[in-house]
């Protein structure tokens, strides 16, 4: 089922197990964060993410709303999500709306959906 | 199927109805545009929706992915789309990603994810 590839995707992100998640994405997937831009690449997103995710102790992405079609071959997932991101005692709560594609068992497409100003003025907060 | 709900509710809009999109509202429905708050009941969705829809000589909004879980009694709908508003000579494309939630054949929950700025800058552009 793609929603079983996601939601380890997801887990494995949660698990700080970047080079996990990664075996989930196609070796050409394209990772759009839409008001940002898009790369491709397993490669692209590992130099995307890993960053941004080192800067937090602990991550949870909360799924409110999870639908998907297909199967694992050719599927197509959606969620909404709380994306929420702790460095020591401040965090940090993102609301996102992602779509998958998967094809052949990995992740083609992953793009979210979020407000551009809501994340900077989090990340701000942060110090 | 929750999806024909929705997709009779956008294709009331793309044909400038919005009395009949209403209609597949339920009272109550919260409709929530993430990064600029939400509103309840269709009176407050209508007085929201009037004055932007108003603005447009034409609107469709092309829906690249959806899926659908559940059914018109208690179902799920996402959608990722490009919201599209012509005026005049001028038009303006949004990237979105909506979640509909229905009960009882009424869609309660219609919350829509942009990027605000997106939206504001492509405002401005139209003059």
């Amino acid at each position: 089922m793609p929603a079983a590839i996601v939601e380890s995707f997801i887990s494995a992100i949660e698990h700080h197990d970047l080079e996990f998640a990664l075996t989930h994405l196609s070796e050409d997937c394209e990772y759009d964060n839409v008001p940002m831009g898009s790369v491709n690449g397993r490669d692209a997103v590992r130099a995307t993410l890993a960053p941004f995710l080192g800067m937090f102790d602990a991550i949870e992405w909360v799924t409110t709303h999870q639908v998907a079609s297909g199967t694992a071959a050719d599927g197509v997932v959606m969620n909404e999500r709380l994306d929420r991101f702790r460095s020591g005692e401040r965090s940090l709560e993102l609301p996102v709306a992602g779509l998958f594609v998967v094809r052949d068992g990995h992740i083609t497409l992953w793009r979210d959906y979020f407000d551009k100003e809501t994340l900077l003025v989090a990340m701000a907060a942060l110090g």
